[in-house]
């Protein structure tokens, strides 16, 4: 099958790079000519994921249509904010039966939707499934064992791409819990940026350790009011997630929080060509938690700091100091 | 509120040195006569508790009696293997009423059996509660934020507890799930071995994040078979502790995995003056999910690594790329 991966993020390379090893014929949309560029001739993106090598057969282009030439399966790595844009300009490129796979892991901010629900606004009756999981970048270019899970309403088809991203170091999971896994992937973004505060504090493994409990409890509890299962929330894509997130390396939403404790402004700590997506989620978080009456401490802090001008440590110690009670 | 801490290692003497913080009387008993005599006279544990300054109201002696003597609250903080020895030794030295605090994070190997179980066998009547959660002790010492659980069955005790143990750094919250939260400080022992088998075979962070998922799962069904509630397996004591030790710092269980991992025997891996309890909590959790017919892959495979000679990478590779199913 031939696959095309749209989006040359750091996720995107490694992810397309995946597929190749896995065998399957793979084009690659970047949306800057000279990092398609790089991967076609140097095979490495050294702007968005540096230190690793690509394999040879991947291709590029910065040219959509191009990528999307006979494709049965688009996978697409871009962030919220431009997917509703993309997934627009897909409409007419897209061969028939051809399925989505989203790989981005927030919501769009402005509609509070997941990207699930963009999709189906925006491509009716396309087949969709999400991707995700505890998944650095770097790590699975590297072939380090890395497990995820594919999930999809649409019968067969988290089994199919569980067959086809399969190798021996990249296990893929089949799901049925669409909204689960998106959410899972979305809300953990929120909470490594209250790690990374509580890293820039100063504050200890101890803290961080109380604050990861404490944020699965509250993605899950959002999860189910949105129809998520538990279950999923506690597996790999939101669990697993979380907890490589807030604890392994210097993820880029955890490096906000540094920053923020650190003294920055919320323009200074989210400037630079990455996106933190945990940033826009955490406003959208607010305000699905506020209109289903779901009790969220964390992200309701991170809101009053990235948009309220709440110092980062008075809002960790409300968070980690509270009042007791029963657990 | 007098207070005795028995044993002096490192979380004894963390948990001492907090208790004087907090505001009670405390006297620690150690079973090394300079271990005692170095807190009594330079308020330090340069053996156990390396770089930390003890309180100078906390006292020290090696004599069982005089630790206990006018003392309402115990903790008991000895390795698993010693508990049962120290405890028939207190039935005759407790003061009427003096409550029991398990703060053991382990399985008595020959027989099985939660650490409130040997104190149910050897001081019956005794009122009795466990302490567990994420909590480096080194970090405790030093004041870092950290919260615990405390549970007891019996009615109003682990709020007393609360409200006795609690300051504005340390937390503790109440449960009466004395079952979950024993579990989850033994059983996470069991999966920090393999977490640092998968560092000393030079996995990255995605394959611990996978494994920290599927350990949790774990440690849950066990926890559901022998009557745990599945929120405190997903609480600090289980899902917690099981971070902090599979991802913070270098917790000794941890250190006897990657030893493993580099070529050592189990006696290297697992010789020195520090005890890691989740060598002996492996085989008891297998005979335990064996004759409950829980599925424990992990706890299988580290009984194979520690007691049947496998290979640890060979170990690993079966629990990370097995046969691929549903999550």
């Amino acid at each position: 099958m031939r696959h095309a991966v749209i989006g040359a993020g750091s996720w995107g390379t490694a992810l397309a790079s995946h597929l190749v090893r896995a065998g399957h014929p793979v084009r690659i949309w970047a949306r800057e000519t000279e990092v398609a560029a790089e991967i076609e001739r140097s095979h490495r993106n050294s702007i968005f994921l540096p230190g690793a090598e690509l394999p040879p057969g991947l291709g590029a282009t910065d040219r959509l249509e191009e990528a999307l030439s006979g494709v049965q399966v688009v996978i697409v790595a871009v962030p919220s904010e431009h997917c509703r844009g993309l997934y627009r300009r897909l409409v007419t490129m897209l061969a028939e039966g051809a399925s989505v796979v989203s790989a981005t892991k927030g919501l769009e901010i402005e509609t509070r939707k997941r990207m699930s629900e963009v999709v189906a606004e925006e491509l009716p009756g396309r087949p969709f499934a999400v991707l995700s999981g505890p998944s650095f970048a770097i790590e699975v270019a590297r072939e380090q064992p890395t497990a995820v899970v594919a999930a999809s309403l649409v019968p067969g088809l988290a089994e199919t791409l569980q067959q086809a991203f399969s190798t021996r170091t990249f296990r893929v999971y089949a799901s049925d819990d669409v909204v689960g896994v998106e959410l899972g992937g979305a809300l953990k973004n929120v909470i490594a940026i209250a790690a990374g505060i509580i890293d820039g504090l100063g504050y200890g493994h101890n803290t961080v350790a109380a604050l990861i409990t404490r944020g699965l409890a509250e993605m899950s509890r959002l999860g189910a009011a949105l129809g998520g299962r538990p279950d999923t929330l506690s597996g790999l894509a939101g669990l697993g997630d979380l907890v490589l997130t807030c604890t392994g390396g210097l993820s880029r939403n955890r490096a906000v929080g540094q920053a923020l404790a650190r003294g920055e402004t919320v323009a200074e700590a989210t400037s630079g060509r990455t996106v933190a997506e945990g940033v826009r989620t955490t406003r959208a978080a607010f305000d699905l938690a506020k209109s289903r009456h779901v009790e969220m401490p964390i992200a309701f802090q991170m809101r009053e700091v990235l948009y309220g001008g709440k110092p980062p440590r008075v809002a960790v110690d409300e968070l980690m100091l509270r009042s007791l009670k029963r657990e």
